[in-house]
């Protein structure tokens, strides 16, 4: 891939992305196919005047060894060396990248019970941490090709070649052609006009309906607001979350959750792939799942604690969005997901409670926020999905048609 | 490279190098160069028994990056999470790997007076933690190639075809073809019946000449012993800290050392290649430096801290090894110290004391046993050279002649 474009976005990453203050640390979390551009936005983030920056470099095959032959008590504890580190997160707020390039069947094959037997176990310890950063620093989550995802993406060419596509395709959905970073700022305002306009009616309720099956209905949050790409972290720093971010956003209201959610997408949950999927839930609870394939890895998923069956997030995405007009199946969740309306299984947004920095975490809990160790995107945009907005007046808004905004 | 003979290599890295015992973890570190090779030495460790396998990957670009762009307060800190890695290894004695496919000249360009102010800071907080972790657990250095190092050893040839060649120069030097384990079973007698030679002499003083102008004696302690290839660990533990290792050696009584050495190889220092130097000694202490190129570097490096002029290390090695029969200057030390007889500046090697564990470290040092942040080879075999054993009887012994052994 050509390296001016490549510099480009790099610069978008760490300049729209995570905005660095002045001196701030930056921890970038990368695997080990694109060295070179993971060196790129290194020098960006100085150059944006960061102050140190640190690299992770992880890798999956080493991860799923990992799984394979350590023993379930090594799996579940958070290293000494590693607990240090979040603990070190706590104290000096690093901004944070993530560069996924992820294999989307990089984990299959593994023992799918000993995975999220331990898993909850250490995320569980993990989360202490977590809590505490959440909202307080800038992150961006954003995608560069690894072999095995562009071989998957693209199958039936060079692996060097898939790889130059899915270079295309990250560029493209990701809006880093051009001048990447006047055309986020453009973005941003469109992305933000339509939240203005959703939050105006203040719907009580969002009722889905599509031919293949999905007929479900969620409550929201009087306090509920929706939210889209650059956000505002509690001192004031604006930054983009995710790259590419075509979504409108919120947080539902935990309990009020009601009928049939059928997937359109595969989901690739921890490098196994859950494909033909549909949820049932009740009283906002997931009850039921069926899946063709993966289905033992959505069904721990779901069991990992005791809110993850319950929803997290409500997203828009009209089907005319860039990433969903390319046609690319990504296999990869910060693709899929801005190219079709998702709901998500876990973790709710404090942030989509209004002025939500004046509540107690309690609080937020007390008003709807789920909160889990797992937040998981599936995909449930179809091209016929209506879906109707409740205000708290019992007025009825048609918000989608035919997959598409129509307000 | 075949993958067969690339995984009897790993073999060979996990079971003679570091000889893992049941369930102890092991830390690799490695360069971005060869992830796939890196792989197999993680699931080598794991068949061997060990428990979990960290790797750490580093990145010499990004190392210049933060050298370049880091202030020298930031530089100078050892940040908390890296103090608790250190700590976790005082605790819990992790295997040590680590695959070197360093750049020679990787960090060439960089602030030498910058670079040694804040490293010499830096490691002395490591150095704490390095000295409870000595002689108690197996360590081992291999290399891999690199990219940026292939191509400056085997000039003039196109980057994948230097990296193949540089593959079979390591294989070779390595004793990792065929049958790597039982050739270093091998191997290790003959270096062992070696040092039992040398050892039943009671050398007292060294001195070597060469027509390039070497002219030195050295001392030893009456309690020193030479010692080469496998080692033993406090907790009785065989392992090969160095693959390859051609080497046979001893740690010289500090302040006895008077003469010239003339440097036979260019030396690679953090990045930055030494040539073409000198060094002559008084009382034991380098008192003035001499370099066609890096003289500055080299100036740096001997500042590092007050035992930094000091002698560490003798080794001797016979012309004819297997890697100064190649041909072939690696520009790396691991290698061109086993082509070459050559010194150490800076720490000695408690082991190379009999019965070492039974003195305190104040104890070997007042035996003489020189303590420093830094221990960096040069070499200084020449083709005529000759080293002359002096017995504490005075007699005198010719333990080379011609750059070969003659005992």
């Amino acid at each position: 891939m050509d390296k001016v474009r490549l510099q480009k976005y790099a610069g978008l990453i760490v300049r729209s992305g995570i905005n660095p203050s002045a001196g701030q640390p930056v921890v970038i979390t990368a695997g080990l196919e694109q060295p070179e551009f993971t060196r790129m936005v290194v020098e960006e983030c100085y150059k944006a005047g960061s102050g140190e920056v640190v690299v992770n470099f992880t890798d999956m095959t080493i991860d799923k060894y990992a799984q394979i032959y350590q023993n379930e008590e090594t799996l579940s504890t958070l290293p000494a060396w590693d607990r240090a580190r979040w603990q070190w997160m706590t104290e000096k707020f690093p901004a944070r990248i993530w560069l996924d390039s992820d294999d989307p069947d990089g984990m299959a094959g593994i023992d799918q019970e000993k995975y999220s037997r331990t898993f909850s176990r250490k995320v569980k310890e993990i989360k202490r941490y977590r809590d505490v950063i959440e909202n307080r620093h800038q992150w961006c989550i954003a995608a560069v090709p690894g072999e095995a995802w562009a071989v998957k993406v693209f199958p039936g060419v060079p692996a060097s070649e898939a790889v130059e596509k899915l270079w295309e395709a990250i560029l493209s959905a990701s809006r880093a052609n051009g001048d990447p970073i006047a055309n986020w700022d453009e973005h941003n305002k469109v992305i933000h006009a339509r939240c203005e306009k959703l939050n105006k009616y203040k719907f009580r309720q969002l009722r889905y309906k599509s031919a293949n099956g999905t007929d479900f209905t969620v409550g929201l949050m009087a306090e509920g607001i929706f939210c889209g790409a650059a956000e505002t972290d509690l001192s004031g720093r604006v930054f983009n979350p995710n790259i590419p971010s075509e979504e409108v956003f919120t947080t539902p209201k935990k309990g009020e959750a009601d009928g049939l959610l059928v997937s359109t997408k595969p989901l690739s949950w921890q490098g196994t792939l859950i494909e033909d999927f549909s949820i049932r839930f009740e009283n906002g609870k997931a009850v039921e799942v069926k899946a063709a394939k993966g289905e033992t890895a959505l069904r721990k998923m779901i069991a990992i604690d005791e809110n993850a069956p319950y929803l997290g997030e409500c997203a828009l995405i009209g089907k005319n969005s860039p990433v969903n007009n390319s046609g690319i199946l990504f296999y990869n969740t910060l693709f899929d997901e801005n190219a079709s309306c998702h709901v998500a299984l876990g973790r709710g947004f404090d942030n989509c409670v209004e002025n939500y920095e004046k509540y107690s975490k309690d609080e937020l809990k007390a008003l709807g926020v789920n909160d889990s160790v797992i937040h998981v995107d599936f995909m449930i945009g179809s091209d016929d999905l209506e879906i109707t907005g409740v205000t708290c007046n019992g007025s009825e808004i048609k918000v989608f048609e035919n997959g598409e905004w129509s307000i």
